[in-house]
């Protein structure tokens, strides 16, 4: 390809509502042009960079035998309807009406389509396993689009979905997935984790994200750089911090603290450590009758140390809190503790409520907590001592850095990271909810055991820039980037040999399968140099009159930190050695 | 690709609301699945020969000099307002609004979205010409969809924009691409023919629809087969069947034909050619005021030959009626003809209606027409003597097979077709609404001059079907085959012999870049031949036991009477040289 016959547009700044750095360099390198609100054109560099990722994501999953197909993006109202979802889908599924105000919805996923192409085409266990894939436009109505192609509402997914006879064989299923989607971002050569995730009502243990690891990533990846151990934040266990509860040695002492309503305030004025104190957070859940009217609440008293968050996830894991929690109200606070917010402990309280402590809270002794007067905390608490034991105690808190892993072969680390794919075992909830059934070797119909599995394909154009950019612009992995080698000739109206010379190395890479663009604007070299730095193209080669009278041409990586002058005849091996290398 | 490790699903009988022959084939050979009516999911098999069509389209623009990019499916109503045409386009645009009240349209094209990029990217005119090509979903809310993938809601389409600086080189960027959709076309293996169409109000010869031959063809093309000449019915021209007028010979009768309200009958009654009859047709136009209100009615009598039939694209053209016209009201009629509908002609009308004979109508002598009083027509009518001379002659009529060709070499011929593809000069409707300007060379502001080019990608698999299919099934061009050839053993599991040679013909012709498929799902023949030739696979080469003992296999193309028997050393060599000629 050569430049004059590409369409380049690069821009010097990035438009004011650019928020992250991926955005503003997808913008400004020319591959995205914003439409509307989470709606992008993607220009043909951008374009180039996407159908890379999908190719090798197709290569992959057509190896792992999974089919390709097509499901509609406007899909059925009914179909949603079948499994509920139609009313729980809140309103980041866009609905719309046809022309005879029948309903339908802008797909965001495509489970109960491909429930429903399953039970019209898989009759027989022989049919089985199957796993139909497709890489198409989803929407979402996200509430505050923003991060350009990161959280965007319409994009390209790769979404998978799986159906298998028993558990086990789709337990076998998950296993191939997860394998690919391995190769899958090995091949994209990102940096990434595969974290074990929350699976919710589904339950077991198979649900991994793959996340791309980046600074400005949203999530946080917790692993044990000592052992395989990774989980996202959601999940990852927190294991008590104190093996067991110490002798209490210390009187039990009401303490002013006159305006200090956190522990961090609390810590720095008793000048002691944050980690004696104790955090008390006030859940409520409401209690409904037989006939499903309200018939009062319950207030749930949630303890983690000073230093530590409390992690809702685990919280709505808990028996009394999983079918639904929020915060109290401040009413509720004041009738049950006698006080503001600010000031609440679990000592003393004016009306019963449900105590939840953190595992490493109930091995604490000696610790501050709020004393439920305002402006006073207690000193010197003991559990047994001062107050009942807990109701529960249980792990309800954020792990942080340096905690002991949970396989017991490390300490934790944290990153954050960018979910780019997602692997589910679905169980049966769709096929059930759908009635989709194949009949079995026995004769007998059984429901379809399900997978999903999607790699947000424009996303990774994001993620890989959050994980690979400077101050000039992208770093492109060299399965990704919109070209793979860049050849600037300098003077390129001017020399005959520059144009030979440049021609010359582009047909021979290009024979080699590279993808080259040849840079025929007749632009100066800073200016060739900063547009294909900020587009991230990863090799480059530099061919002027002045070094060919020398016999020598300039090779730089996007990474180097300089340029290397090479001999002419040297720089097709080089390049190629690169390629092979990157 | 092994059967077994694919998704075919056949069906012995099509869906009972399938109409068309290609519908119920698709639906058949499991290439796809109602979703909703319009929407259809593209099966596995469905989706191969989709993407061998993609290819084809993508190279031929890529090698056009195309540049590829995506534009968003949601797209803001602002940009559809600019044009005007989020008011004028119909139900057919599917409008929906977002969780923010925002309107959006569901893309059933994509100019105002183009002109927008062209107008922030395009700024100067050595970035011209530009063409930028999309292939992706449209949405059309048809009224009633049908006809499976040929008249859907949700389906592909390549749609192209090319962009320059004036109306000369808009005119090389027509002819690129109209040279490019023969190249595509010829690649694709379809029967087809490039027509002239009608350009509307964009005026000018630069519109030409690319139908695919076939006889349950919705559009009516007509071609000269001494010549090159080749139109939609809607724009061939109609020559005046007779050269001049003949002297009346005939006194004007007023003859009672009671009852008999069409040409037709009336020229079986009198015994006479219904080429000596005229035919009335009463339109009528809306006169506003400076004010812009209803200021009165004008009628017009159209009359062609009673053989012939109004065009009206050609009527929709001539001066008083280009603003737009409708047919007369029955009220309408009766007050200014004095008559009801069915006996009317332009002799004796009450109050002055503005009378447009046809070319052939204006040469006639001696006509039938009706009498304007119920169950009577006038014979022997004659221009000048019986009646004044038309208001206007003018081309008012389709071509009917056996016309003389406007280009004077020979007549003309009407073959029934399927509009696959459409070329367009769009002038600067756009660029000008939009206000889409580039710098040219002297400095100055310019509009775009534009084009426009679609080719229905989803529907060439319908229209290939309509023209190559048998009682048997679909018989694919080579090109968009699913699979180019299937390789079918009898008695898979049970001869080792036959496995073996089954796959190593496979693998020798996989080895050439042949698209092949295994039969491997170990099924009495009868059944493979029909799913193959039903799924409409060109090549097939059948092994078994029997035939190996004596060195033989079985080759046969989808097209043959029957199988050829061939040593098998000489197979490979055989489908080679039959994949090459196909």
């Amino acid at each position: 390809m050569r430049a004059s016959q590409f369409h380049l547009s690069t821009l010097k700044e990035a438009p004011s509502d650019a928020e992250v750095v991926s955005q503003k360099l997808m913008l400004r390198a020319g591959m995205i042009r914003k439409a509307a609100a989470g709606i992008y054109s993607y220009m043909p560099l951008g374009l180039r960079a996407i159908r890379k990722v999908e190719t090798i994501i197709r290569e992959e999953m057509d190896r792992a035998g999974a089919m390709e197909l097509i499901m509609p993006l406007v899909q059925p109202a009914e179909l949603w309807q079948e499994t509920g979802r139609w009313d729980k889908m809140g309103a980041e599924m866009l609905r719309l009406k046809d022309r005879h105000e029948r309903d339908f919805a802008l797909q965001p996923t495509s489970e109960e389509v491909v429930t429903d192409i399953a039970r019209q085409e898989l009759k027989s266990y022989r049919q089985l396993p199957k796993n139909f894939y497709q890489i198409q436009i989803k929407f979402r109505d996200e509430r505050r689009p923003r991060f350009g192609v990161m959280r965007g509402r319409e994009f390209t997914m790769k979404d998978a979905y799986s159906f298998d006879r028993s558990a086990e064989a789709a337990g076998r299923s998950y296993d191939i997935m997860f394998a690919t989607y391995k190769r899958i971002f090995d091949r994209l050569g990102l940096e990434y984790r595969a974290v074990a995730a929350d699976t919710g009502a589904i339950g077991g243990d198979r649900s991994h994200e793959f996340q791309v690891i980046a600074d400005t990533g949203e999530d946080a990846i917790v692993y044990c750089p000592g052992s395989d151990y990774a989980a996202n934040i959601e999940l990852a266990e927190a294991l008590p911090l104190l093996a067991r509860r110490a002798e209490a040695t210390k009187p039990l002492e009401k303490t002013p603290t006159p305006g200090k309503a956190s522990c961090a305030d609390v810590a720095q004025l008793l000048g002691v450590p944050l980690a004696t104190t104790v955090k008390s957070l006030v859940l409520a859940t409401d209690d409904v009758d037989e006939k499903g009217n309200l018939a009062g609440v319950t207030v749930w008293l949630l303890l983690v140390r000073g230093d530590h968050a409390l992690n809702e996830v685990k919280a709505g894991k808990l028996e009394g809190l999983k079918a639904g929690f929020r915060f109290a109200t401040e009413t509720e606070i004041v009738d049950h503790f006698g006080c503001k917010p600010g000031y609440l402990g679990p000592i003393g309280v004016s009306k019963p409520v449900r105590v939840i402590a953190d595992r490493t809270v109930a091995h604490m002794a000696d610790f501050i907590c709020g004393a439920n007067a305002e402006d006073f905390h207690y000193t010197g608490a003991n559990w047994g001592r001062d107050l009942p034991e807990p109701d529960l105690v249980a792990d309800l808190r954020d792990v942080v850095e340096g905690d002991p892993s949970p396989d017991g072969r490390g300490v934790l680390a944290i990153q954050r990271g960018i979910e780019v794919g997602h692997v589910f075992y679905l169980g049966t909830k769709y096929s059930k909810a759908m009635n989709a059934t194949f009949l079995d070797e026995d004769g007998k119909p059984k429901h379809f055991e399900m997978g999903c599995y999607g790699i947000g394909v424009t996303r990774i154009l994001g993620a890989a820039i959050e994980q690979n950019h400077d101050t000039r612009g992208i770093i492109w992995p060299g399965a990704i980037a919109p070209f793979e080698v860049v050849i600037c000739p300098v003077g390129w109206s001017k020399s005959q040999a520059v144009r030979d010379e440049a021609q010359k190395l582009y047909d021979a890479l290009t024979a080699t399968g590279a993808d080259v663009i040849l840079d025929d604007r007749d632009e100066r070299p800073g200016v060739m140099f900063a547009d294909w730095e900020l587009i991230g193209v990863p090799h480059r080669v530099t061919i002027g009159d002045r070094g060919l009278k020398e016999g020598m041409v300039e090779y730089q990586g996007r990474r180097d930190p300089e340029a290397a002058r090479l001999p002419v005849g040297d720089v097709l091996g080089h390049v190629l050695d690169r390629l092979r290398r990157s």
